[in-house]
């Protein structure tokens, strides 16, 4: 059996969903069991798992271990996690889950830290040659920049680790710019695009260590942070910049970009090494990533095969529910 | 047949869901047929309905004149809208409807006007005798509440005329309301309530005028403005305080109300009159106001049956998917 452990599912119903699928054979057979944890037992997708762990907060003491324990348990072959911070901690104990023979589907320690430091992924990207929103930490810099006429009101003022666009404010005025950072720690002021925003679900194979699928998507509306609406489309010069972005970088497994369109120019924005919320677009148009996950935990590396599916294809979420007597 | 007219159904496709059920007989013969109308082609929940018109904005010129062309060709018998600002504008023409043998569900002109305005609702609730969190248009009047220790930081700024929780801010100190109130136009202060948030769903037949369904949750995480899980529960306190607050102010049809419990004591704090985004609860709880409605459109009134329902019965929201080519 090929069991798959899932951290931190939440509302995340439909990875869990996907990977039971992929775990079927055509026939009916389940080939392996998807278990799943969450430190709530209200999170709804635990329960379309095989069976769910209710596992004390990432941080607690003790946590890895419970998750060493359940991994021995249930005999998983894979382990992979749908929150940012637990990302850098999957990566840390590496070795220790290859020793209970699971594999960590994620990327390196040091690109989990980067992608959730807005600032470090701003100075590797420029660095590096990318075009990407102008980013500040010293808003004297950026008064700086403004006087030059190098950026503009608006801007956004965000914490430098954050995510779900969680405090995230659009700002007009210099005054309000120093009230936030005067009541705020660890934030940044980053240039505001006004473009079409783009989202890439990209999978890195963890054989080969080639990038071989490449779903873009233009997003149509968004909500608290997450992709509400949005339809495919392809452009070879976006999924060449992809493909020299994760070559530099390193990344491994299921990846997330978040990428703006300006007068034909892409700034790449942010990079989620894992799932986003807005991959099951990407799946129902036919990149099924579940799949190459577990020709991987098979040992067989996939075929490249980037942009195989239809453009102008429309994604939109609405709300389904699941009832619970607990 | 009973058909029915859903307008701006956007992402409700439970809403559409249920009233094609209730229009449904134990049989599977069909009594009615359930046809959706949105601003946008890319609004899941119209390709649930059983067809779908895509229909200028509300606020456009002959918006209404279109929605009369589309009950007389569907036959419709009822008409209700899923958005705050079209209830007025069904309450304004409820007359013409009614000559085209369309049934508003919904309350009066007057009631949905208050419902909409923060500050006219706050009015009605001190003058009516009903605990309610302390509002202001006036900030000097909030600043001389303060200085008297009426009032606390942190307080809520937000737009007397708002909803889905944009443009909320929390604020914790009179610079920030200060720079809020110079930088926005028809801001009040809301005093912050820190307590357990209630959400009652409500049906008022429409035959009997009276009170017949009540479902009380409590809230236990909201995302954008929306409830993403919550736990039924009673108490028959609070179903008579809402009985009271129904007849005192004479809503009729669907409503759905915001209350905060803090020791002990219920503050109202909002009404809704129509579906809210958290009505699947309740009627997944068995409260099916679809088949209340259905009930009176054939003239027959429903008994009034308060809180028959389970407690400790939990609800939790995720993201279903539609794909669509257009």
């Amino acid at each position: 059996m090929m069991n798959i452990l899932i951290l931190s599912a939440g509302t995340r119903n439909k990875i869990v969903q996907y990977f039971k699928k992929a775990l079927t054979t055509s026939s009916g057979e389940r080939i392996g069991r998807v278990i799943a944890t969450d430190m709530s037992n209200i999170a709804p997708s635990v329960y379309e798992a095989d069976k769910f762990y209710q596992v004390p907060q990432m941080a607690a003491d003790g946590y890895i271990e419970v998750i060493f324990d359940i991994c021995k348990k249930e005999e998983i072959s894979a382990i992979l996690s749908l929150i940012d911070p637990e990302l850098s901690l999957l990566a840390v104990h590496r070795e220790e889950f290859s020793d209970l023979g699971v594999m960590v589907i994620g990327s390196d320690y040091n690109l989990c830290e980067m992608s959730l430091d807005k600032m470090k992924m701003y100075e590797w990207l420029t660095e590096h040659g990318y075009k990407t929103p102008k980013s500040y930490t010293d808003k004297e810099l950026f008064y700086i920049d403004v006087e030059a006429g190098l950026i503009n009101y608006p801007v956004f003022v965000k914490p430098v680790r954050g995510s779900a666009s969680v405090a995230i404010n659009k700002v007009y005025d210099k005054e309000t710019v120093e009230l936030l950072f005067a009541h705020g720690d660890n934030l940044m002021v980053q240039e505001y695009m006004d473009g079409q925003e783009i989202g890439a679900d990209v999978y890195i194979d963890l054989v080969s260590e080639e990038i071989v699928s490449i779903f873009t998507k233009k997003k149509i509306a968004m909500r608290a942070g997450e992709t509400d609406k949005s339809v495919s489309f392809k452009d070879e010069k976006l999924f060449a910049l992809i493909e020299k972005l994760v070559e530099e970088t390193g990344y491994r497994g299921q990846i997330d970009i978040d990428i703006f369109e300006i007068g034909g120019e892409y700034y790449v924005s942010e990079v989620n090494p894992r799932f986003g919320g807005g991959y099951p677009h990407a799946y129902e148009c036919g990149c099924d990533h579940m799949k190459l996950i577990v020709e991987n935990l098979y040992g067989n590396a996939n075929q490249k095969n980037i942009g195989d599916y239809e453009e102008g294809i429309f994604m939109m979420k609405y709300n389904e529910i699941m009832m619970k007597k607990l």
